[in-house]
């Protein structure tokens, strides 16, 4: 065997030991609750990524779009028609396209209900509240109802938070946190978002 | 209108203005490289919910998977059936499991036949080279082969790169990087990962 060989063979033996170690310490099973946060591309998306794979196990899953409403969205075609599925939206688009605060708040407390029942439903193994941060920024939503209901969840329920700017008090409650940090956006260098790729 | 509506109202103003100047600055339309790199979750996870929002549009899909061969995947089993996807997998599991640094670079390399073939095929409108970025750490395969793949593929076409420690001459090349960084993640806190949420 060559020194590189050797070496490599080191390195990952220290590796695998490493992670075994990580695999015999992690013992409690329940679920989670996963905060997808930051300025950068991905949050929706992971989440997305999260549901294709628990509706491939055959889980139920709830998803509450809170800002994306009226926009197209690829993920919907492609897994719509799937009976495990349940997906509620909040009855306006871009929340900043319409600008009247009242309105947005009605909306949001009428969408909320839907989460809430999600969030109840011993069931649903998988809850995806996408774009929740802003409704706590923008005041639509209290963090007092959200954390209760977080906290009142069946306890084999994972929750998905997705948005920038999380909420302190969500942030200390989760279990994992990812800040997905944009580095570099096509978009701020004149490309355009792109059908499939971007919606 | 209250002051605090009227407040909501300019702020919303003022994203909306700086968001509509953006969309009118974007005139580029073409394939992007994307790269999700950084330590937290997600690096993968966004990238299949990439993958199931352009199989909703009906798009060809072609996913390499580097290293996770053997693992069981939610994802797979829920689009496997969709006949705009391939998925092709290096013959062997985690690296740090078989330490065998031949046998792992031959495996690379006849994965990486598969996704050359994906990257120089115009139909191809999404490829994920999923945890690519290792194979280049343990050199397996050289950067001036993956660069050169990439360059020549399809104008079309996007890329999405996944792995931590991506190499900066991918970074420079690329349109959008996201950095995803742990901030907390479960399973250092004894939580198990969980079927159809972490795998």
């Amino acid at each position: 065997m060559s020194d590189r060989d050797t070496r490599h063979k080191a390195s990952m033996e220290k590796l695998k030991a490493r992670v075994d170690q990580k695999v015999a310490n992690a013992t409690e099973q329940r679920g989670m609750l996963l905060i997808n946060t930051g300025n950068g591309k991905g949050k929706t998306t992971a989440a997305w990524g999260t549901v294709t794979r628990a509706l491939g196990y055959g889980y139920k899953v709830g998803v509450v779009q809170f800002i994306k409403g009226l926009w197209e969205c690829g993920e919907r075609n492609r897994l719509e028609a799937d009976p495990h599925l349940s997906v509620a939206i909040m009855a306006t688009g871009f929340t900043w396209d319409t600008q009247n605060r009242e309105a947005d708040t009605a909306a949001c407390l009428e969408v909320w209900q839907e989460a809430q029942k999600m969030l109840a439903d011993p069931e649903m193994y998988l809850v995806v509240l996408d774009e929740l941060t802003y409704m706590l920024k923008f005041g639509y939503l209290d963090i007092a109802t959200v954390k209760q209901a977080l906290l009142d969840r069946p306890q084999e329920q994972t929750v998905i938070i997705t948005g920038r700017n999380a909420h302190r008090e969500l942030v200390a409650m989760a279990d994992t946190v990812t800040d997905m940090q944009e580095v570099r956006h096509a978009f701020n260098n004149g490309l355009q978002a792109r059908r499939g790729i971007d919606f």
